[in-house]
């Protein structure tokens, strides 16, 4: 496959691109993280999510200690070619490393950022002790 | 009302953070633009949809010039307290600059970016002609 769809995509200086995971069957906005090319390329060759963790420097195979894998079934590019949606099947039913199923669980109110969802599973029983969890980044 | 509420919000060094909106009823993701703490402080207070557009370097009241306001049902932080989720109801049923219901109208097809939305409206029946319209950016 030509990588022309690769360089149509406006990568930042730091050669990232934003992409937002949404479940593909409710909608629901599960996450939103960042890709640098080689992982964009993997996303689409393995068909689940691989991110680029800017914290660790490294690739970010979704799930990978937790299991919790985001199979893709669709993958969209906005007008301006600078943010990718990925249409996601999420295993497990838990997106967030805090256990709960998306990360967008912190709602305004009375002036506050109010979490309003629950958590599903302890983090701690889905990540190894000793690692700490994959964070969103 | 206190600004804790923006101070919690992890900023960029450029002191900007993602907002990704969501049509509200449907589900649908219909752009992913920019804010500072100006623009997400106007958002909450006027209850619609106020970016920070990075290319004109000002503010950005979504639909000032073509009507396609986006007011405001609900917003969401994520874990990290770096992206914004906006819950909105897009006035007009067209988000993006194109003419298109939303932004990510193009999908990764035999190696290719390929449009499989349908403009809804001409650009140039929804923007002056002598402006060029408003981008996502």
């Amino acid at each position: 496959m030509s990588e022309q769809w690769l360089d149509d995509i406006k990568w930042t200086d730091d050669g990232l691109v934003p992409a937002i995971a949404q479940d593909y069957r409710s909608g629901k906005i599960l996450m939103m993280a960042w890709m640098n090319r080689e992982s964009l390329a993997l996303t689409v060759q393995e068909q689940r999510a691989i991110y680029w963790s800017r914290s660790r420097g490294k690739l970010w195979r979704k799930g990978e200690e937790s299991g919790h894998v985001q199979q893709l079934h669709g993958i969209r590019l906005d007008c301006d070619s600078d943010v990718i949606l990925l249409q996601v099947e999420q295993l497990g039913g838990i997106a967030c490393h805090t256990g709960r199923e998306h990360c967008f669980y912190k709602t305004l109110e009375d002036g506050q950022w109010q979490p309003v969802e629950p958590v599903l599973k302890d983090p701690k029983a889905i990540y190894q002790a000793d690692k700490g969890g994959e964070s969103s980044e």
